[in-house]
């Protein structure tokens, strides 16, 4: 791996968080890390819901069969398909909050911060109790949920570097 | 912007590259960083198609209509779909692809190179068309094209970091 990518590497799934909050700074730099990314004719279709409130974050576990981790903050990535351009978000917008999402997590261990991705479109039974818990109107869609903290676990860098899944000027499989 | 988080802001879409090739090592680098993207389950639904012969790059550009950069090398992103767990796969490809892209437009800039992210699917057209010019099987979906090379550009580092686009504990539209 090369030491000029570290800050790729050191991005690891982290579940376990120490009860230290995330401070409105880190706040306002993972968040500006996320909105750095490209987008479909830069349409930037994302809106971000911050959630420090305890009782809201039980209720993003509560319903999230796979989002169990106790931390004391989650960013909601979603899809704001209430724009100009609908048919380009439409067809772009999880691409875009996807790159987004990878820009907030390769920025947390820089800011000393850990963090994991919890899948929920397209599972709609998902979309639907996580819009729900956060009053989210039918063009605000939500893509995941980021739980976020000072990590209580150490990983060490990593790639999965597979050279079989690499083909060269066309496929070979 | 926060110094810290330097490595983010550089990535722009850069669209002029001079004729310098891309080393093997350079490419090695931009693979090892997107495979380090997280996955849902981890099953790495990925194929990167690495395009440097000038005649198939040329064969890009005539299908693709945003996609005209003259550039070194394309790299082509694609989902694999032809594993074991195939829902889960079809549910999050593009996800995990896009995380895989956008680990490679950051570490672009760290190794002296730009990238510009060419989108095609869900465009049915340009997927065909794209599959025709590699010669991808049907389990093979290419989601994008990133020209990459030496950038002609110069561009500053950037966010679009907007307040708007942020609400905190529920929607606040």
């Amino acid at each position: 791996m090369n030491p000029k990518l570290d800050f790729i590497f050191k991005r690891r799934s982290i579940r376990k968080f120490s009860s230290e909050p995330v401070s409105d700074d880190q706040i306002h730099d993972l968040l500006e890390a996320a909105m750095a990314a490209p987008s479909a004719t830069n349409m930037q279709p994302w809106h971000f819901i911050v959630v420090r409130d305890p009782g809201l974050l039980e209720d993003l576990h509560r319903v999230m069969p796979f989002g169990k981790m106790a931390a004391p903050l989650a960013v909601v990535v979603c899809g704001d398909l209430g724009n100009v351009r609908r048919l380009v978000t439409e067809n772009f917008w999880v691409q875009d909050c996807s790159a987004a999402t990878e820009n907030l997590l390769v920025a947390a261990p820089a800011l000393g911060l850990g963090a994991v991705w919890c899948g929920v479109s397209p599972i709609k039974t998902m979309m639907k109790r996580v819009s729900e818990v956060l009053g989210l109107p039918g063009t605000v869609i939500p893509l995941n949920v980021i739980f976020i903290g000072h990590h209580a676990e150490v990983k060490e860098p990593q790639t999965k570097y597979n050279e079989k899944k690499i083909s060269y000027d066309g496929f070979k499989g």
